[in-house]
């Protein structure tokens, strides 16, 4: 018998998270036992129960184990999903301006899932997508997987992480698919307003181009600061782009272990996307979506029935909001009374991004990579750093674990700026 | 404001799935309201739970209830699966001569996506897929959508549809990157012999080709036949053939709709599929497979620790396979015993194929489609033609309707057949 190997093919080769490589310069070295008796305190894990400090609403708990008694989420049903989520989904996202019904909305296997069932219709190889920078590198991963490329656009922080508009205009080019706008945003807790996503609507008509949206923070915004739907709003426009936006139970509902995840298409007037619409249900009909279990519960929070469950639901999207608006500011009033550090505040979503100067530090760490990895070595605290997002020297602060954890994060944080402090 | 069009990938208009042509052509035409009273009998659909006769297991809902109000499976794992589901997996499979790890498990959103990762990682454009005929069309859908194709082999009815393994060896080319084999078989309700198996692995071993083992009816025989899994064959015979298998809650448990499947990866001691377990796992990280809600049930039911769970679910697994055995009996009885028609009897899964003599019959139709038309118009039954698995003049019939309801329908099959016997 002889040695043989059975060839991956090029997609699995070129299916790769470039977060690996970075995250394990941080954490990859030897393990050390630890004599000064802190425990690890992870701010990188971008799962709000994992702490089991925000627990989900108990209408969706419910939901989902009625849905398990009743036997009547057992078996098949249309690939793009059940028709009572299907139809909360569209009713949740319609405005006076757009309408949509259950054809225009695909469940998928999670916020992940759905993203790649649109990219997948989107791009091929030698395509590219224009992604924000920072941002979350899973659109990278998908378009790496299908040959295509990104190309990343600016987002600065001198206007709170706005799209840099001129530098995404330069961007595009003739083998530009599409323009993924993530709103609020992972990793900046930005939160874009109108006026602005009608001026990236307005880019993205120009240049004959769908907004692919990642929106799975929706809603999750904080204080006056509100979120739109870019769909919302290039309906207003009278729908001069096309948007294909994603979101799902993960987050806002607080449980991304449930894989829930959705679609939905918003055309012109013209059809601009109805044929990538086609393309999407027809990848759909491969996998079939997300656990019907999962999915019984959909309408149960976006369109509850009963005036009680409304009032209940609309009470857990206010107490989550504030509860993380409260560790948001805590955060960044902690983190911005360090030495060496600079933060963008807040607005949404459950992240922060925060800038170290390594020039204000005594050379230890040259860059957010070594800065995260000795922070670890040394305090035993965890955030993941900017590379990981296109960001070199800055780290992301996920705000979700409890006060009292924060706070002791924050301390050891500040008490490690304060020792790599530079002597003038 | 002009009109433009965004491009589906050619990936999203290469998923096709070829059965949707051919349904078309037999429930597609204008609806007539019927005089005769006879409601419609739909014997097309692989889903046993359609009829609501065939329930899952109390333990199965038991545990998707209790997952979900123990806020325990509400985050991320790892993608490739909760732990005590990927756990039970391996022990499941583990024979004297083979002992999985849970690190030779990955989960994933059903069965059509667990082969969706399997053949995702092995299938290049230009690259082909060896497929049984009469097969399910999944594996074509997959392979195309990648630009691959696949090359059917015949099952013979002659030998209750084994493999014809000449033919099998015969469609084997230098761009074949793998063998799928579905046991027990849709749509045949065929089950191999272990010998088979054997013989089976020593061809794919001999061309130093992988097997894809589609065993989602894993477990679901007739009397004394009996089901044994690829990898337990292959390790008997000293690991000379890996076999990537497929399987899943859906048929064996009674959830389709739960989504949850799994590949085991049972590699030869030379560890020939070693680059594509790997290239499974980074796909895998993608989406992050099925509802952990879902997952969380798999360990209860594959390996529960009471004692009183274990008898229920060796109870439950005798239960439904006492009745498919038993409706099976009746379907081939009763079918063999129309004019015209022959059955190759079914010894597993839930499904027989029967086959469609039309020079016995009067003109009225010409081959499997126009039969099932016809058949759908006066008798208002449906069965899907057996070109819709590469199996003309053969239609399938589902088997899990209540036996009254079979009853009814092979009634007005076998009236059918004797009004339009062929008159000498």
């Amino acid at each position: 018998m002889s040695d043989w190997t059975c060839k991956p093919s090029a997609k699995a080769l070129r299916t790769v998270n470039p977060i690996r490589a970075i995250v394990d310069k941080v954490v990859g070295g030897p393990v050390v036992e630890r004599t000064d008796g802190k425990e690890r305190i992870p701010l990188s894990l971008g799962d709000p129960t994992a702490f089991g400090n925000l627990p989900p609403s108990q209408i969706l708990t419910e939901a989902a184990a009625a849905a398990a008694y009743s036997n009547k989420y057992n078996g098949y049903v249309n690939a793009c999903g059940v028709p009572s989520a299907r139809a909360a989904i569209a009713k949740h996202y319609s405005t006076e301006d757009v309408k949509f019904t259950s054809d225009d909305v695909v469940i998928a296997s999670g916020c992940s899932g759905a993203l790649e069932l649109a990219l997948t219709a989107l791009l091929d190889t030698g395509t590219n997508l224009l992604v924000p920078a920072p941002g979350f590198p899973l659109y990278e991963v998908i378009a790496n997987s299908h040959g295509a490329g990104v190309k990343p656009y600016r987002l600065d922080p001198a206007t709170g992480w706005e799209c840099d508009l001129e530098n995404m205009e330069s961007q595009i080019d003739e083998n530009t698919r599409g323009i993924l706008i993530n709103n609020p945003s992972n990793p900046c807790g930005s939160v874009f307003s109108e006026g602005h996503l009608e001026d990236i609507i307005r880019l993205a008509a120009k240049h004959k181009l769908p907004i692919v949206a990642d929106e799975v923070y929706g809603g999750m915004t904080f204080g006056d600061v509100k979120y739109v739907p870019l769909s919302a709003v290039s309906a207003k426009l009278g729908g001069i782009a096309p948007i294909i936006s994603s979101s799902g139970l993960a987050k806002q509902f607080l449980v991304p272990g449930w894989r829930v995840g959705w679609l939905t298409f918003f055309d012109t007037p013209f059809g601009a996307i109805k044929e990538v619409k086609k393309g999407v249900m027809s990848l759909a009909q491969v996998v079939l979506g997300a656990s019907h279990l999962a999915q019984a519960t959909v309408e149960k929070v976006l369109d509850p029935e009963k005036e009680e469950d409304i009032k209940a639901m609309a009470d857990f999207k206010t107490q989550l909001n504030s509860t993380l608006a409260d560790q948001s500011t805590f955060t960044c009033d902690s983190l911005s009374s360090c030495h060496g550090l600079r933060v963008v505040r807040s607005s949404g979503a459950m992240y922060v991004m925060v800038e170290v100067v390594p020039s204000m530090f005594d050379g230890s760490f040259t860059d957010d990579v070594t800065f995260t990895k000795l922070l670890l070595d040394e305090e035993n605290v965890f955030a993941l750093p900017g590379s990981c997002f296109g960001a070199p020297n800055y780290f992301r602060v996920v705000y979700c674990a409890p006060k009292e954890k924060l706070g002791e994060a924050y301390g050891r944080i500040k008490d490690f700026c304060e020792r790599h402090k530079k002597v003038e």
